[in-house]
């Protein structure tokens, strides 16, 4: 469960599969936001919390993927967090997903914290910002 | 996009299969909500409606689906209102997904109205209860 | 990992969750979907052997879901197996998802082993049968 | 069902959100994949095809999407081919998804054609790279 560690293992399953055989491409994504969920609890905090009101939400502004190597059900994927941007108002996440030592996929998600009535980017609160830094000392900075 | 006639086509897209290189099931789920939404709007009424208070929710209390043959990435699937059951708290649709005139996919989606504040079951609202009354007259009752 | 124990748990991701604040209803079948493959795995089976030829796939024949209570993003269900059926040429799985030690949703899914090459229906292979027998002597029989 | 025109509309439904109230971020490569199938087939290509050895199959190597105002349940996005670039074993489609005049999500995709055996980058297939090039002409290029 914890992610202390910053990486972990994740396995393919059917559902995120395709008819081609392989890793449906938005299915990274979803391990992704699994992940940076993870992420936040191991430094804390919760989307259930930005939901409830804890901490101000942090909407997806951007997000890429790049696909090196076919996924295919079964596979046990090595997911780590692989670096960190800290912006003022928003932040990056670098991750990379890799199969028998070589990445498979790797993505970046940059999310920006808002404020809940207005919508609007606000400062990223501090414990965020502190939990991205200490990350980001622990993996790479990103730009 | 109306729903009047109660059916419509809808095509399999890839990331609704699975690399068995069919429909992954859960998706006949998602087609379902598609056309409940279809439905109510067809009525006069809205999920979004729902959600900013001008309906009572309708959460799923039941749902089951039965898969009878094989559906491909570029089916197109013929959809339609096969039957309605209507309760005092909740009601009933039954769908039929056919492909070359063979039900391939047929699903059953039990919803409960509920207030928004505490979550309990509460009666049908008029306006869902006619246009449910309405259906049924045209397709089927089912219990 | 491992599924020896037959239970385990299962946290609730923003990808499972609707608009409505909890989990979309059929994000359920995705969460017995990995639970099938891990108990298939914990039997020395997998899925991607079913794809590769090495066991007789076993397609969903029916499914279904009764909602208890509302699941959100963050919670942590304990999902057990909780009831095993055995036919000829095909079994049905029974799952619980429980929180807070109270059933929130009960899953059923009904799956029947086929020829690869002609899609119809054979009896389940020895591997499978033998380990649906010693889940159920550990679970219930479901019919 | 029709793509001729390289634009339709498309309406988000309760799947495709989140707790969060709005379009789950990678929902939006769904629907890039729907209209990418849309967009083949008005060319006289399917996935369909590439999966039955037709044509080549194009497998994601790079995808991205820009979020800049929050999509609901219920919205209908006008969605628009935007532009296409044109390498020698890979293209790029870049879409637009607007409400209310705006762009709402700003996605692309880039996929490569491979070889079905080897999984080795092929050349595109001429009435694959005709299509491309008329679609070019009737929106813009892209790099």
């Amino acid at each position: 469960m914890g992610f202390e560690r910053l990486h972990d293992h994740w396995t393919v399953r059917l559902g995120h599969t395709d008819a081609a055989g392989v890793m449906f491409f938005p299915a990274a994504f979803e391990v992704e936001q699994e992940f940076f969920e993870r992420w936040l609890e191991a430094g804390g905090m919760s989307v259930r919390g930005m939901l409830e009101g804890a901490l101000a939400p942090t909407p997806v502004v951007h997000c890429e993927a790049e696909y090196r190597r076919p996924v295919r059900v079964g596979d046990r994927l090595a997911v780590r967090l692989a670096g960190v941007g800290v912006g003022r108002k928003s932040f990056e996440l670098a991750w990379e997903m890799a199969l028998d030592g070589a990445v498979a996929v790797a993505v970046r998600v940059r999310r920006s914290s808002i404020d809940r009535a207005s919508g609007h980017a606000v400062d990223l609160p501090p414990e965020l910002r502190s939990w991205l830094e200490s990350s980001q000392a622990r993996t790479a900075a990103i730009t």
